[in-house]
């Protein structure tokens, strides 16, 4: 059972956190709340959503998982205007998603979860440095890298306590660095991590302008990113691996 | 004979009303003002339009058919800036439309107006549903319908007095009821027919979203969409041939 | 030696004034500011753009010539916020161009300036005509021309002391005429020559709307359109060779 009445803005934020990696997922729907987990078809971008019934109108569930595909219930949670609500109601005898509001009703067909490609077991790194910083920063780093290069370097200066972003094309570079003044949060470890672009160029899609994002950085590990949304009661997570470093 | 003085929205309002359905037309010109009959190469879908010479600052003609490509007019049209006033002129010796717009002229050639396909006859059917909307709910209807499907169901449940628009896709279905106290007015009659959404979306580009729209529906028989323009000066009738229904 | 701290819309419009004739070009610098000439691929259009020391910040060089991609150039440029600072400096040695601003480095690639295309004498045309107009009707003439053909005439009929536009099409024609008094100023003298629009389109790119241009134009002779920006502290001057008229 799942019935519940949310804000389309929240409904599509969580749509777009995973669609920037993958076309479909499993949605685990249970009391509190639903979470979705998804890796790319390569294994490099992985996504760990959560949100809290909390950030619901009404929610009701029990344990269950849903496969969507999310181009098509981005389609029809793109028919409600911004403030607008949105009544789901699944319908698990004809595996169905029904969706309401202001008087269009919309009926999906689900994927059998069992179909979609498994979830990934997102590991619990112990990185050695972590960087809070605005949205909008990040945006502005990874835009001037993709000029550039395919792949940047996020990495962490121990001894001038600089946060860095370096991006080396065949002609021309980019080299960007945050002082502990520039930044929100700022604790200083040994770090160096190259990334490939194309997928920091999806996920930079999904992240807020106006967020406070949390970047944990290792050297040559995983680099995750987390941002809080539906005013908190939401999370997104994306790790992402490395490119080995030729140099 | 044929000379007049005319706002640059109404006459690219009555242009693009027309070269949804075709791309040439010609243009019935007398003292009372112009119309256009037209309908599409599939025979499916027809407009018929009228915009009396009050709609015009000055207006002065003799009965007179000329033809015209409908992109080059609007592209003419378009060098007006809104509020602005065009001068037309017919030269019959040579054939061609001379627009004068603040400096600029413009001279186009006609076009035979017995090499543009033959005129409808729109027939003056007896429908028996009546639904007067506003053209933002037609609009929602059809963007949600073509989401999900290529065909779209007008109706009336005639026991539930409700209007409804139904599009059945291979995954997912589209619903929509709009009920006497969401419409402007409703005249409840038997009625059911099944339509080609790639007319809808074409013809639902000249439908001000702003404006009443009246739709005339019966039981798989064509629809027709009436509304005015230029302030209730001009009229335009689209009639759209249903397809047939397999179930 | 070249170093210099310059606003970000002023070297946006100097990079894209010259980018709409050419990829790459030579960039000369001395103490009094820097030169650009070039010609297009064809020898048909030539651009010809001087920035004033004073339009920078600050500014300081030897003489220096340095060979540039525009397209690397702008679209490290159009990193920076409107209204932001550009400091630029070049680092002889490794032949690199250093650019920063808010926090961004950017390194770019510089060319051997012997690799671009030979720089053109631009003649000092004894022309008998000069209009100035604002570039919006300038933009307005182009626009309407480009509708119904692929050159335009520029004239002064002398007699009834008008500048004018033609176009013709193969149905269509575009005529436009500014008098005296819509001009700002008006040296009258025999002039009309045909420009193909594939560059006059190109070109009116870079001409600001708001701007006075002035028309230099003789009887089957190139014209040149010469405009201020930067505050007047920069100036940009297109060279257009005739085509032949075949009437």
């Amino acid at each position: 059972m799942f019935t519940a009445i949310v804000g389309s803005e929240t409904l599509r934020s969580t749509l777009d956190s995973v669609s920037v990696l993958v076309d479909e997922c499993k949605i685990h729907l249970n009391e509190d709340g639903l979470t979705i987990r998804a890796v790319d078809p390569a294994n490099v971008g992985m996504v760990d959503l959560r949100l809290d019934a909390s950030a619901f109108e009404s929610y009701e569930a029990d344990d269950v998982v849903i496969g969507v595909d999310l181009t098509r219930l981005e389609d029809i949670a793109g028919m409600a205007d911004s403030g607008q609500l949105i009544d789901i109601e699944l319908d698990e005898e004809i595996q169905k998603l029904r969706l309401r509001m202001d008087g269009l009703e919309a009926t999906m067909g689900l994927i059998d979860p069992n179909s979609i490609r498994e979830e990934p077991d997102i590991p619990d790194l112990d990185l050695p440095a972590t960087i809070v910083l605005e949205g909008r920063d990040l945006n502005r780093a990874i835009t001037a890298a993709d000029m550039v290069s395919d792949h940047m370097e996020l990495g962490v200066d121990v001894e001038r306590e600089v946060f860095y972003v370096d991006a080396h094309g065949d002609t021309d570079d980019i080299h960007l660095e945050l002082s502990r003044d520039e930044l929100i949060e700022f604790d200083v470890g040994e770090a160096s991590s190259l990334f490939s672009l194309d997928y920091l160029r999806d996920i930079n899609k999904a992240i807020p302008r106006d967020t406070e994002v949390q970047i944990r950085l290792g050297d040559e590990y995983p680099v995750k990113f987390t941002f809080p949304y539906a005013e908190g009661r939401g999370q997104v997570t994306y790790m992402l691996a490395p490119r080995i470093q030729s140099s």
